[in-house]
């Protein structure tokens, strides 16, 4: 059935607009003042802004990580993503080495597909290359869509690549049209950092910041810029957390290498006290890269204004305090890395970034979501309203007052990282392709309804019929 | 009467896709893909892109210049724009010490008003500053609609104004709401290089670069962006030429300083060889800041992709070959300054920049036109491709091939400035608030038919009746 | 008579090592361990250091300055410098737009021929520059032996010059052999910052630090040094304050122009609160540039350290707190600005940077007195034990524990800048010329003995025989 | 006996002046300008300088080498050293993982105790840390005076250690009170690139550049820079070879880190374009890292006088052409790096450093000998002219025109890498503790007469009677 949305302001990465907008067949058919009812279910977007759905570049889904599972699988991470105004995720696929990448793919569909109530696409780890997986790598892009690959600089002995693997990573992905993405920490000085701090008797949450400070951030990224540009590759930095970063990132495009930084909600309003918080409560604040001394935080938001950052990606990967952040107490080596932050994205960046006048209300939706279409070729189909584009939809009440708690979230954890926080605006419907997801802030979605995504390549447009190049 | 844009590839600073657009009463009132066509005008865009028309954020039209006055007048000067597929145009209105500003204000008026067959607005030129004058620019603001002001750190003992006047145009334009462009070189420095030349015998064009080397523009910029620091003002660096002064303006904003830059056709694609072209033709070369060693081209490009410079302008200021730039030989000084580049500027972006591959065809929309709209108080007025927006429209032909040349353009000049190039695209047909002011490339515009803008305030948007502020 | 220092540890700015030293017709002739003693008095130096004496390069004796005069002249001043470990004065000569060079220098040889009890020299103020002063100037260097001027780039309408002649002053100072000095602030920035505050109806001594913030200082550095490179002459930027300032100066160094940098000891242990001491006690404190957050200090230190900074003077310009300092009551742009350092410079160094570690020994010679005697034609005379180099020496005690006072300075001002400040380390006795002036701590010399030093041009040794030039 | 070394002009970091040198029992005893001569020997050193005996900081002889072994040992080594003014060298100790460290100092030991001419010492290689490597590092610093660590970051699966390695050296380090040494090139993307050279059939010594260009050296340069910072310990970058590196050790010590910086005599006269001379003569000038473009010279030469490099090293490591860098023919990677360097060293800086204007004559003492032996704990024992220390001299032509060549040299191999290079100056006579080991440019010294020194700890001065600090 056609779905009319009427009287909101339309809002895209550009342009700021009163206009209805027509959905046939979960499509975009029309825009306009007065477009024609006749059929069509109304929508009242009266005083609401009318956004794109955010795309969150950087979720963890039901993962295993250090011996448990991240709180929050498909079902409610989606459904919990689509109440905070997200309509697609990108997930991370982890492998193993040895284990042929096709094997780690489908396992990850198996988590996805009978529980996703929003659209979904995977990146790919990459721990090893060698012939044998550079073979693989044609079918994952061709024939899985998946068009960006994971390398970690950190968890030495765990998930950490070396340079080599890195640097073939980055060749490979040029020839075959990928986008390379790294975990930009020195693991190896983490590494020493975090013996010594135990062999010292340091076990508290603190000492997870303090044992991987901002210089290993800086290091990682500023190196694996160089290396792309040598490879004359491209590169997404994710999760920056700090100015040494930034900077890093900032002298490698300044130069002309094409390498791009993701931030996240946390490291934007949260700062290392929080760490600190007693009663082992400072474990919920236990993120890699880790949450930075405050002054970090106007760096990192000047960035996504001047365009030195471009995204924002939530790195969702939700433990309970109860039993699972607690295997840490007394060894913080042993707190599981993450927290649950999907649900709150695309509302702390409205709150924080566009009322308090740091980025343009453009800005906000080009950060939450357009860029991210365009850089892992799901632009135009995502990102955007437009004419033709999938009807992915947020339907924005920018003046409510709410407080984000853990009581009020949908995230299957039991804390919320951000509680007590009071932000302004909130996501009232949430429409994936024509279909609401959440109305009236209820949900009403399926699962297992949302679709996996096959992504164009790097710097292509989505769409086959559409076989020009998207220079980003 | 309506007219309907059919088959058409609509592109915005973030958008492309294919569409219909309707226009009434000279606004765009719906963009869909099957739009009812009872009673419109039907224009067949197949093949073409459709563009929001561009923005020319810097003109000399008609302006008195060493006791000669440009060629162009409002008349060539906006006929020759809309052929490049320019539909507005902000003048630099000079002004002289001791006279009231308005009635500068009103000689530009002159000038303009029978004559431009687009859309126009004016910059104000500020050459000294004091209680009379601070007062006055209220009502420039207010009633004028003038929200932008010019100060000159070159041009010793004509146009040149001092660090302090620089500051107190700053300050000014914080409180009133203005941007202040700056043209940054060191004047004093350039004073000195160019009568030392004179006295050496070094009467040829090509020391009118010899004598303003890059290093003071990279100064003066830096100068002006730390006065915008202190002041916490915001500043816009007209005719960015050369690697130093982008240097300058990328710290500042790393900063979190409120600065911009633009950049020009000429520096994009010539370079100070030209000024040695015998027969005195390196006459025709001579602007300030000159064109730059070739290495300069490869840095404004990365930063117009990456968002170091924002826009670009044709700093339009044309004097014939014969008889204006030829007052120069035997002493370079005495060459007008400036050149023929208003009719050209879209196409020189287009073929260079998003053909190969430079910047993408998104990034050529906001440099070319919604970026200059959004920093100086013209969106979504105009910019962009929306509904409500003005009819403002380009439809341009990708493909065709053709070459820049005084035979075939439109300015008044006897010469063309990339005489030769070869090019990949063209405006086919233009409107201007839903009426042809080029159709197939044939001129059917009217003489006065282009309207004076009155431009919002700094950050904020166009229309009253979005009261809303724009965070640029 | 011959002298023999025994006993000692002789400190050069390169070597340590105990060694006795032989004097004789006020010049040292041997170095060694079991040096002949016969017919020479002995001085025991033991467990002392043997240090060149100190060479102040910046003064301001007997200086006008906003109505008032400073209060120390070359008598006082002179006698100041040498129990503080100075056997050298470098004293700015002031000039007047308009009148004769030579007539402003032989006031200068007034204030100073009868007065001096240690050696000094003059550098020039340039106001103004035109033929008749660059002819002027040829003779300055020659006859006078003057081979260092001055340029102001703050106090608009007073001293300050502006650009052109600047970069006139460089391009002749390097056709000359000549250094050219700047007071590296932006006077028109301050011009309206001061004004404004006035206006506003802040009066007190702080004001003096918050219109003149280092951005400022940052500024006019970085632009005087771009003047350099242009001009491929030499500059020296007199009393370096800020991070700001050694930032331009490391960048024009790194590039490499021939620009060096000077800091005070009021910049390395004081800092911007001082100036908010009650009962206008503030205004004892006012520099220009004035004092800095104290995070410029660690700054400045490090480029001692490291070379981004070279040199050390005091800005010696004393004014008494009564009646002088008291002229800015109720107005902070009428407090003279300056302090007494004189006598303190060298003692400050050694105690708060040799003795915790942050520069070595013979770095601290070499900022005290072996550079700056490179940098101004003063070198083998002076700056360093060397056979063959003046007898100018100074016996220090680096253990001994004092504090700071006004009651123990023989400055004739009747506040010390330092007041209370404990410092390790002072001169038991001065040489001059093989003469003690201070012996035991207690003054023994003859106002009219200092002799006037015709200095080389730059990057020349200082004596005729040595013809070979020193390449600093 | 005595020996009385007359009419030269005694130079030091610091001084130029003409003196007489007294030599007692191998040590300065007394300098003068009429020193009594009874019973000594006069060497007259008419217009000659007389420097300190340089001190190389980088030679590898007798060194085993991809399947080959060096051509000098520490006979010719030696001997070649002192015909080119230098009297120290410090040698680098091979180990390996697994053997005791104190069972290759032994090996080393032997290598030069029957050989050596001139004094030496060894640096020691550290290729893994673990508690028994810690453990015995104490005993090597405290018994063997072996105060400087070299970390390898390239030479992949070969020398190349981790960053974890180089991490724990450096917190060891600054414990222990010794100096780390990095080889700063990133080896993984050099063994890729490497693999993929061959891989293609770029079998060519020019191959060996291209497989490593700046951006890796530059890259770990400022990677070791920054775990120094975090180490808050000490770091001498060996062979710094182009502009990356420097601007990466600028960066560290403009932060305040302690970093320092080699360069060597084939990066600052030689270029890249070496590496392309024909019948496989480019084998010739294959050094890790390798010959630069010409521009970085300009850089290198900038960094030695503003004193962002301190030290010039030979990296002296030769093979003869024929046999040895033969065998890389048709695969580069067999061609053994490195070339003689160790015999011109000295005379390449003199030449076209001191007689091009490029560093003072001072300075060129100061990078030849005074720096390394303050870093390496040598001072003042070695290093310098002054009372007390080793009469370690060099008599010195500086104004013989010569041409470096093979057949005037004397090293052992059958090339000389800079042949036919004409340069100025010349020792003529050298002396080790005041014996002469060249005297009027004939050998004469004895193998096996070189000294083996335990050097002090990082910061510390050599003699043990003075137990002050030298902070460097």
């Amino acid at each position: 059935m056609k779905k009319l949305i009427r009287n909101g302001t339309v809002v895209t990465a550009t342009d700021t607009y009163k206009a209805e907008i027509l959905i046939e067949e979960g499509k975009i058919t029309a825009i306009g003042t007065t477009l024609p009812s006749h059929g069509a279910e109304i929508i009242d977007a009266k005083g609401c802004y009318v956004f794109p759905g955010g795309i969150d570049p950087h979720t963890h889904l039901d993962m295993p990580f250090g011996g448990t599972i991240t709180k929050d699988d498909f079902e409610s991470g989606t459904i919990a993503a689509a109440f905070g105004g997200t309509t697609t995720v990108i997930d991370f696929c982890l492998t193993n080495k040895g284990v042929p990448l096709n094997q780690s793919i489908q396992t990850w569909h198996e988590k996805a597909k009978d529980k996703a109530v929003i659209d979904y696409g995977f990146h790919l780890m990459i721990g090893e290359i060698n012939d044998d997986v550079l073979k693989q790598l044609e079918s994952v892009i061709n024939d899985e869509g998946i068009t960006s690959f994971k390398v970690f600089m950190a968890y030495k002995n765990v998930l950490q690549a070396d340079d080599e693997t890195l640097f073939q990573t980055l060749i490979a992905a040029k020839e075959l049209g990928a986008l390379v993405m790294v975990h930009g920490e020195n693991g190896d000085v983490i590494d020493y950092l975090t013996k010594k701090a135990l062999a010292d008797g340091h076990t508290d949450p603190i000492y997870h910041a303090l044992t991987r400070p901002p210089e290993v951030e800086g290091e990682a990224t500023g190196r694996a810029a160089t290396l792309t540009g040598l490879a004359e590759s491209q590169l997404y930095v994710v999760h920056v957390s700090c100015a040494d970063a930034v900077q890093k990132i900032t002298e490698a495009r300044n130069k002309g290498f094409d390498v791009w930084g993701e931030t996240c909600p946390q490291y934007l309003v949260l700062d290392q006290s929080y760490l600190e918080q007693p009663n082992f409560e400072g474990a919920k604040y236990v993120w890699s890269p880790p949450l930075r001394e405050k002054g970090h935080q106007e760096v990192l938001w000047n960035a996504l204004k001047t365009g030195q950052l471009q995204t924002i990606g939530s790195d969702q990967c939700s433990f309970d305090f109860k039993d699972q952040k607690e295997l840490g107490r007394g060894d913080f080596t042993k707190i599981p890395n993450g927290g649950p932050t999907i649900e709150d994205r695309v509302s702390i960046l409205f709150s924080e970034g566009v009322k308090k006048g740091r980025v343009s209300l453009n800005q906000f939706v080009d950060i939450t979501s357009t860029r991210t279409a365009k850089l892992f070729g799901l632009f135009p189909k995502k990102g955007t309203i437009a004419v033709g584009s999938d009807a992915d939809i947020v339907i924005f009440d920018p003046n409510v007052q709410r407080t984000l708690s853990a009581e009020a979230h949908h995230m299957a954890v039991d804390y919320n990282a951000f509680e007590g926080m009071e932000v302004t605006g909130e996501p009232v419907s949430v429409l994936v392709r024509g279909e609401f997801v959440v109305r009236d802030k209820k949900f009403v979605g399926n699962p297992g309804s949302g679709h996996y995504l096959k992504r164009a390549k790097y710097g292509m447009l989505s769409s086959s019929d559409q076989n020009e190049k998207l220079t980003i």
